[in-house]
């Protein structure tokens, strides 16, 4: 069966948006539209979360009975074919009739795959559509689907010479107001937000995002690395996501935060927290924030991180530099582009 | 008299060209034109440096006997007022029968300055022009006449966690080929390239400027800073300028190399050298070459510059960022600009 090319391509940037109203965790977001034969929409629906219905299986469930028969299927996500706390969707497709699936990113699933060779096989016409659309939406999840860790961004704020604080510890105001905004705006575009009880105990930092004119802006959950006790009045612990904890072993700190949801860490430093991070070849993107300013001296914003000799530098690929007020923003990636 | 306008600013430009001609040294470059009441071009002149007959005086010695009588003087800097070695100018153009006088930059001398008014108070016409541009052609002499000392760029390349080495001290290819030729044209354009013993002593570099396509490029001279014996067999004793030596009070030297004609410094390093003089203030301009590459551990690129607590900081005014290749260069003064 053929498609109609301008109903099912507005009916996929819709499944897109609606895939966004779902919440991040242990499941991808996925969004789905239902088209008549002629290209009306007759349904609409997103995945809610491990546990809820899938987002065609959602969709199907706002139509008529049989009104699904001959209609086309738009998911911005393979439909799965494997029986988890729900059935497979491949199977609710074919129950409900439908004659057509359009569908953006393949399913990375080793036991959830291979729901369109299971619906071709039935007699199901089969496309694929905005791909590189469709796993833009799930970026960070299907990283965690390849890596079994979250994506781990590292953040720090140095003056030009490297340095985190000046001789004494002392380091307020040397990043300007437009730098700290866009670090509120990173904090709020993650899952969580990592720490060592270094800064705690130094800074005693409050971990939330905090955006001007936006009182509603998603807050990261804090984790806190490190074995010292958190004072009883740290100011994490008011936190609205409240706080959790974490030991040394990076990797397996990451696997388990993945495991409950987490697809993407912003680690906040300090000094200590970062190096290690980057010793672990556990940063895959860095956030530099270099104020214009030398401060000589002790207190370094990276210390060991592994590097004996020139040959084991840590090579950057500069994805973005921009200039924030005073300061400059270095975004760049650990993989050499070549 | 009144001048003609047009042929007065050609000429001037024109002086500004002559006067690149005469050396860098004790003197300023200086250039000069004289016209023909009808704006004819009658001679050119420039200063070829102390002790030979300053630029108004070169083009007067061009003219036939009685040709200046009646004529205009253009010139770069305000005819001195001194009897140095040579007359003084003023005199000299009273004495061919200039009728006007048009200049750029007043003469910051205390014995030399007074030109203009003494031309004026016996009856010539004077005016100036291209005041900006004429100062630029001899900023650095006008900074030396200020402060008494070379204006100083303290450059160096540095990971960006602000480190100049790896932990064993190996440092090659950090910043690339487009970084390391932008380092060879800084090099020719300063009159002297200082660096400590110890980067002699690990480094043994020749510190000439070497320009693809410029075999001819100006050469700096190099001084090295530091109390240990320079090897006998060191690259820096081929150097075609020869090579000097100084001491660890880096403001004296300073006072030494501007009595012999040296008008910029570019200080090379290493980390030593370059806090020291950071610490001194005694850094006017910096060039900092930030390759995309993380090393960590105890090479920093500054180790204390004197700053203890954070309003102690260093700010710099960054003039410049420019992408070279793979590297970043951010050009700043140490003057903080309201
Ligand atoms: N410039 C910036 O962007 C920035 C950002 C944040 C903080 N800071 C500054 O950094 C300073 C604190 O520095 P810091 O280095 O002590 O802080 P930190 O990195 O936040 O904390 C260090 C602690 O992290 C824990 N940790 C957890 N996993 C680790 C691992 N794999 N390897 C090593 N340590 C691990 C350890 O805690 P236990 O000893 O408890 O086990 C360690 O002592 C403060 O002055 C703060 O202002 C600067
Ligand atoms: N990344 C870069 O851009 C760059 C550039 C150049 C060098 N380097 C590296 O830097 C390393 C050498 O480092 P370094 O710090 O030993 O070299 P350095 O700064 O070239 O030399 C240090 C020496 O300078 C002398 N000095 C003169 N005046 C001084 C003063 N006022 N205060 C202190 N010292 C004064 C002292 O010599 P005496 O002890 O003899 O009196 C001191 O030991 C090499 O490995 C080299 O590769 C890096």
């Amino acid at each position: 069966m053929a498609g109609n090319p301008v109903a099912e391509r507005d009916a996929m940037a819709r499944a897109r948006e609606l895939a966004h109203r779902g919440p991040r965790g242990v499941n991808p977001q996925v969004g789905a539209v239902i088209l008549s034969p002629d290209g009306r929409v007759l349904g609409e629906g997103w995945h809610r979360g491990a546990g809820t219905p899938h987002a065609e299986v959602d969709a199907l469930s706002r139509l008529r009975p049989e009104e699904a028969r001959g209609a086309t299927a738009i998911v911005t996500l393979e439909p799965c074919n494997h029986t988890g706390r729900t059935g497979p969707c491949a199977e609710a497709l074919l129950e409900a009739g439908v004659a057509r699936v359009v569908y953006a990113c393949d399913d990375p699933g080793d036991a959830s795959s291979g729901g369109a060779a299971r619906l071709q096989a039935a007699g199901v016409a089969v496309a694929r559509l905005d791909e590189a659309e469709g796993e833009a939406v799930i970026a960070d999840w299907l990283f965690v689907q390849r890596t079994g860790r979250p994506r781990v961004t590292v953040k720090w704020a140095q003056s030009l010479d490297g340095r985190a604080a000046a001789a004494d510890g002392s380091s307020q105001w040397i990043t300007g107001p437009q730098a700290r905004a866009h670090v509120h705006r990173e904090r709020s575009a993650h899952d969580a937000i990592a720490v060592g009880t270094g800064t705690v105990l130094a800074d005693d930092p409050k971990l939330t995002a905090r955006i001007d004119g936006d009182a509603d802006a998603p807050q990261p959950m804090p984790v806190v690395f490190g074995t010292r006790a958190i004072p009883v009045d740290a100011a994490v612990r008011r936190h609205p996501r409240g706080h959790r904890t974490a030991g040394h072993d990076l990797e397996r700190e990451l696997f388990g935060l993945a495991a409950d949801g987490v697809q993407s860490l912003y680690v906040e430093g300090g000094p200590t927290l970062a190096s290690a991070f980057l010793a672990a070849g556990l940063a895959d993107r860095l956030t530099i924030y270099l104020a214009p300013t030398l401060l000589g001296g002790p207190r370094t914003v990276l210390d060991d991180i592994g590097v004996r000799t020139i040959d084991e530098q840590r090579r950057l690929t500069v994805t973005r530099l921009e200039q924030l007020g005073p300061d400059l923003l270095v975004e760049a990636t650990t993989e050499e582009v070549h």
